[in-house]
């Protein structure tokens, strides 16, 4: 696969520099590159490296425009390189249709050019749309439905009655529909509450590998439209997570939470059950929230603070033994001025 | 499925108010039910929604008792409603015997009625008891011993000897019988320590998607009768979790810790190793604890504390600038009176 | 299996001490051990319970060769078990030859005495060192290669182009390759940065289960030589991991992120994106890193700080309540002392 350089302009259209047509022949890091790729700089930071790359040619902003190298100005470089890197990536892994090595169940339904591994199995009356990727090592348990277009890489695990909408990506390991942790409380056993919801996850989602997405107990746990979910990721029962939210990995969402539009959540972030965050709240790394936020919010630290008011004391407190020292000294020279007043009254 | 509510009244042994012969076909939650669900109220906070609800019944306490709709009456509401939801939940997954699609090792021994899916894997010498079901791409390692009616969802690897009692649930993607962390740190290389031990869990266990419990370094890791672990939770070698503990996601417990019966992990929480937990202890999500907690505390945050304890400080901490500058105001004036006492003598 | 003592202190160039013919048929800690096992103290506090224990002998150092029992004496004790325990271990899985129930894709090489389990999946261009082991449920995506002695247990996942080198483990559910999470943010929708890298584990590493090791998003996402990672370790696109370091579970490290040699994360610790921890660095259990942090460092709490100054002022926050209530008895002090010396002015 290659392009020219004057090719990529076009697909970009951005503003040409140097020469049309230039070979281009893949897209690598701006240290990394060789006199066949093309590179992009993103952040200012990196333009310091532009001198020593051996890079064919740089996707770049109009601030750095003056590079004297070739390139194509655009205005967002970050984009730019999304889109040449789809250009230059290997294809999708396919099987052509469905492999005899497979399991299917009776009564599935499927659209055209679906592409079944071997190793994988499908239960009965699973409705898969048309070009779904089923990898080995998945399970989809019966009446699973799954969108067009949808990929699911090996060893991905979907129980029975959930469904994934279109153009989805679920990596390996992750688990769909597992039964939701609900228990009736007891000093001798915990007697299991059945739980018999499904997950729903909508269009244009991406999860992550070896995540965790519980059934709804009654009802549906739900992951709308375009959130994007790291690795390790666990969704309780009947959580809802609003569309285009980023769970970034290793966070954990309990049950029957619910997260507004464009939610961002840190690595390892913790929320507890019943509550609500509101649209664009964003929760640092390893924060545990422990109430609902309101919109907009930025909250860190566990439990949970707004951001400011966590700036605030947390730069105080490596000054807290000097204060406690502070606060004694001060105590002594009271002591000592009261019992000097004492005495001259 | 569909029972009258007087058959649901004698089921749940509660007192009947509305018409016996009323026909339910399914359990919902209050917000979601239909004219042919029963649904529950197990909380104040949720009767309000009652007026609204198209519930053809409820199941309430006494004190929603005049309700003025169709009910059952019970001591414990939620514990109703698992009952009701055991008997409208679909029949757990079966496949008739064992499947010709499945790997069965030598000198496998099986009870009636096991349900072995297609594209398991069952190593020699396994012993599985009555009516076990292994779904598709579950490995079992030789000699692996399974009591009577347990149940391994899609996915799960269980290694070599461990051994698993009866009426245990094993969702998707766990691993259990991993080798423990055990090596012996040097400065080029670490050695590893073969670990030699087993896991065992005891009857009425149920464990979540994608956890991990390692076998023991010598000896077992072991989780006693009827204790309840979510997704994603890690269990290290030699660990000891007592009966009807609870663990909730993603929480962590390091080496030949023991936990004592009835304890409780929130979330996210981690317990160092070499320590023990009481009888009863709680651990509040993402609390970290470092050292033995006596039966019956309650900790929180990293590291663990008391959970008054800190209450009381964490309250404080906001005021930690304020407090500061009070601090440094305090000196200002303490050293104006000094200067001023000063000059009087 | 079994050996002399005698043997076994040939073995461990340990100094005997009781019969060298004793027959000894396995290793078991202390408390545990039967008549015909050795056991080990490592621990000084270990060692007041060698009177009570059963074990046929004892291997110690020479702070307990006065024990008076079967021993043999060796500087490190617990390296000298780990020597033992391997000898005692039970060999590793191995089927003989390709099964015929594994799935091979075309144009794979392998060493010899490669062992493949059934229901494996090795895809295209797949290159298998001597000796390499691929248990049930596995996924080698097209073009992975496997280094000599490496095994792979039960449902790993590696995705395509990834390279392992020899002598590795990894442990069950483990994915190495997935996507990188990487998107270009925008209002109604993120779009996909393609992952175009790979993942290169390096000689002699060893990967818990359920770990998730992101491929590159361009260039590699590397594990160096010797590195031990413990269960449910997330590494994100593009980050190093030195050689030799430990990653305790649960730990978690953001894309770009280097971390230098001999480099310990404790369990659920996190470090940010984008930063470098030099050789050596210590991060405790539940930190959090936000930036990066010398050789030689010890780092603790969220957001991570020096071990010193975080236990200093730790030891202090249970005494804030009492600070702020002396502070404001403080105040009140200095007001009637001012209100006082105004009066005699």
């Amino acid at each position: 696969m290659e392009r020219t350089l004057g090719e990529l302009a076009a697909l970009l259209g951005g503003r040409l520099q140097g020469p049309a047509d230039l070979v281009i022949q893949g897209i690598a890091a701006i240290d990394r590159a060789t006199p066949r790729d093309i590179t992009f700089i993103s952040q200012k930071r990196f333009a310091r490296l532009a001198a020593q790359s051996q890079a064919a040619a740089f996707i770049v902003g109009d601030d750095q425009a003056d590079l004297g190298r070739p390139a194509i100005i655009v205005p967002n470089p970050y984009l730019a390189y999304a889109q040449v890197a789809a250009l230059f990536a290997p294809p999708r892994p396919r099987w052509p249709g469905v492999s005899p090595l497979a399991f299917v169940g009776q009564g599935v339904e499927m659209g055209q050019e679906v592409s079944i591994f071997p190793l994988a199995y499908i239960g009965n009356g699973v409705r898969l749309g048309d070009r779904v990727t089923v990898m080995p090592g998945c399970f989809l348990g019966d009446r699973v439905q799954i969108g067009a277009d949808t990929l699911l890489y090996p060893n991905v695990t979907v129980l029975e009655r959930c469904q994934l909408g279109q153009r989805i990506i679920v990596h390996s390991g992750t688990v769909i529909g597992a039964d939701g942790f609900g228990f009736v409380p007891g000093r001798e056993g915990h007697q299991k509450i059945p739980q018999l919801g499904t997950v729903i996850i909508e269009d244009d989602v991406e999860i992550g590998a070896n995540c965790a997405i519980d059934r709804g107990a009654l009802g549906e746990t739900r992951v709308e439209r375009g959130v994007k979910i790291d690795n390790l990721v666990h969704l309780a029962h009947n959580v809802t997570v609003g569309a285009y939210s980023f769970l970034v990995a290793q966070a954990g969402v309990a049950g029957s939470t619910k997260l507004g539009k464009g939610v961002a959540l840190g690595g390892q972030a913790g929320v507890v059950g019943h509550i609500e965050l509101g649209d664009g709240v964003q929760v640092a790394a390893q924060a545990g929230v422990t109430h609902s936020i309101p919109a907009g919010q930025t909250v860190i630290s566990s439990p949970a603070r707004p951001h400011k008011e966590f700036a605030k004391f947390n730069a105080i407190l490596p000054k807290l033994p000097e204060m406690y020292q502070r606060l004694k000294e001060l105590e002594r020279k009271m002591a000592e001025l009261a019992a000097d007043s004492a005495e001259e009254h």
